[in-house]
């Protein structure tokens, strides 16, 4: 089996600077663990099969939605029911490790401008 | 459907002290967001039906597999293959993040004296 790696999440968000594009960096149980660099709005959205995972590294995330907004910072973490429509937003640039089921699209059912096809693995 | 919860990682970690003994935060897609404080050496085991994830919050885990060791600081994971034998320890305090499948035993296959048959809810 040999021994599984060690990731190190800030190394990871330092290996790239765009924002609203997720990287994969690992698998578990049928989800994928997602680093990404968020500023600005991104746009609303649904994923109807899988809960979503945000949990901020650096900086602070503001997810809307439908009845209210939550912001959260560095060692909190927000999960977001399937089905729960949601828009997130930073005023700053914001650092994430995020959980999705594999495969599933970052603007779930509503593709966007913002929507990645294909997530590059680092 | 409400409005999901901010889970700050540091305020569940400091309502309680005893150690290897895991707290339920949060459910995720059919798995289990654990917190827990560690120190010493915990039984070696496996988990035949699940991956299980270690992210460090503070203090280093160390994490011993048949082919070799390890180890682990703040902001770092690692994720144990289903099916992989491991041994945690940590010489200082360490306080973890662990991901599992709904209902797993914190000891997998092998019981011990460090199984908690029920988690708490925190």
């Amino acid at each position: 089996m040999g021994v599984p790696e060690v990731i190190n999440l800030a190394e990871k968000l330092a290996s790239f600077s765009d924002h609203w594009n997720p990287r994969r960096i690992a698998r578990y149980n049928g989800n994928e663990l997602r680093v990404a660099k968020v500023r600005g709005e991104f746009t609303w959205h649904a994923h109807s099969e899988t809960d979503e995972l945000f949990l901020v590294m650096a900086g602070e995330l503001g997810i809307a939605f439908r009845d209210g907004v939550r912001r959260f910072g560095p060692g909190e973490l927000v999960i977001v029911p399937r089905g729960t429509e949601h828009k997130p937003f930073a005023e700053e640039e914001c650092h994430l490790l995020l959980i999705d089921r594999e495969g599933e699209p970052n603007t779930g059912d509503t593709p966007s401008q913002l929507t990645r096809e294909t997530l590059e693995d680092i």
